[in-house]
């Protein structure tokens, strides 16, 4: 297999691409989240905008929480071929879904915020400064001539104010303050969106969040919490996918907590693993020494054998990173 | 009892009053918030940067998690005697301390963001758009002349930051927003407000939590919850008064809950009554039905007499009010 390299763009390298294609086909990753749904979102409207014909690729695994943000712009005619192939927010072709993979060797544009991106695509806009690729989207809009309405400006302030835990997070800047000002000068319903994504739990998650407390092991003087979410746990309390989302920064939450630690049980002897961790520890490197990677707050894994083995894994890891 | 009428001031003219006094004296208000706590911080720097005397009048029932921001800045001589008495986020002189109500009749300046406010002050600015007296502070800061230094711009940040719930409430704005961008260009470690007040929650928080969610009675088809926090709960829980802090936010958060009150016991038979509600119903008129206040999201009262007859009367409040 060749070796391919990327060619970095600027934004105004980026504006001049895109408006040199037409028929964009957009792509999101797996188990999508609030930025890459939002940017995808903000980005086929500005592009439709401009006159051009962009839809987003269906995704499989989307839930319901994020559904509602892109399923106007899904292709549906699977007889249209798209020239162009654009991801947003997507690290590495790994994180796409089954059915997005067939497009791993043809992706143009991959726009994207994370440190960790693989540069697989044939032009990269990454700004890993930016909180959120929806920060990157929103100065790309700008740059290409496209008014911010609020049909921009909604999904980009779920994609920063998700990727931010509702500017929580260490990754807030001015500039992401800013963002956020200047979208809900368009008049968006930002209310609803923080209602639905910050304020409100179900109760099948307080539920969960509850038996996730009774099941935490605590390391290194109760800086490490250690969880599992089993299918057993999640059958006992009827949550749904949109239920378990992020359900690992309950654990950060908890005080004097450094690393949380969420396994989650993916098949037999088969665990996702989350971590989220404060200044004190590297999520991305403590991932990655188990072949995984994300965030430097925030990053996973994925680890087959026994639950036991699997914790006594991440522990080394952590331990390895630390020394 | 002579009744005082108070005058209005803009920016500009609380700027020139504030420029021609010395020997100020800043009050903040009983149960001290990150809002009224940062603004007296951020204002007794500012003034004292332009060479004024200035003290924060010290304050008998604030908790260890509001201290700090004020500690150095409080009065402490008490043969020294303020020529101007300011106070900041305080609506009211019975929202005063036991202790600072000896100057309920001498509020020279009252600087305040409640619509709620009585105009207590000889002089008043009042911005009800403001989402926390903090935003008006910066204003101020920057009108005055003073510089904002991180001094400044980190309590400044816990105010804005706490009153919105960081960034989650439906009193931001734009400006709240452009405020927090400006306060983060100094510099400040924002993040380690962000995981002190809105990241970490302490076991006994969680305890809590779990306690109120056992007891709370549901209305209106589950619009409403009703929930006690008994000083026997407190007790068992081992909670100090900076765990239960804005703990009616926890009821708000349950799904489909539009009004959550809490009800805490603060004596025999007299109960301190919390309100919650979404933009479905109006806190502050439901609160001053039984002679309280607040905003329109969030706002309090206190009844005299058994749980029963407070849930009674609170029910009947929120009924008499959706009519």
């Amino acid at each position: 297999m060749m070796t391919m390299t990327t060619k970095m763009l600027t934004i105004r390298e980026t504006s001049a691409f895109l408006l040199g294609t037409d028929n964009i086909l957009i792509l999101t990753h797996q188990n999508p989240d609030g930025d890459t749904c939002g940017s995808a979102a903000a980005l086929c409207v500005a592009l439709r905008s401009l006159g051009k014909c962009c839809y987003i690729f269906p995704n499989s695994t989307v839930t319901n929480r994020y559904l509602p943000f892109i399923e106007k712009y899904l292709a549906q005619d699977s007889a249209w071929q798209p020239e162009t192939v654009v991801s947003v927010d997507v690290a590495d072709t790994t994180l796409l879904t089954d059915e997005s993979k067939r497009y791993s060797q043809d992706v143009a544009l991959c726009i994207d915020h994370h440190p960790s991106n693989v540069l697989y695509a044939k032009y990269t806009l990454l700004d890993a400064e930016a909180a959120a690729t929806g920060e990157i989207i929103l100065d790309l809009v700008r740059d290409i001539g496209a008014e911010v309405t609020q049909d921009i400006a909604l999904p980009l302030y779920l994609a920063i104010a998700t990727d931010t835990g509702c500017f929580r997070f260490s990754n807030t800047t001015s500039r992401t303050f800013r963002a956020a000002a200047d979208l809900l000068e368009t008049g968006i319903d930002f209310v609803d969106i923080n209602n639905r994504f910050f304020e409100t739990k179900s109760k099948s998650r307080l539920l969960i969040e509850q038996r996730i407390n009774e099941n935490i092991r605590y390391f290194d003087n109760g800086r490490t919490a250690i969880a599992a979410l089993t299918k057993q746990l999640i059958n006992d309390t009827g949550a749904k996918e949109e239920d378990i989302e992020n359900i690992s920064s309950f654990l950060r939450s908890i005080e004097g907590v450094e690393i949380a630690v969420l396994l989650r049980e993916r098949g037999d002897n088969l665990w996702k693993i989350s971590v989220r961790t404060s200044s004190a520890a590297n999520a991305s490197a403590i991932c990655s020494l188990l072949g995984g990677g994300g965030h430097a707050r925030a990053a996973g894994c994925t680890y087959s054998g026994s639950y036991d083995e699997a914790v006594a894994a991440i522990i080394r890891s952590i331990e390895t990173e630390k020394t």
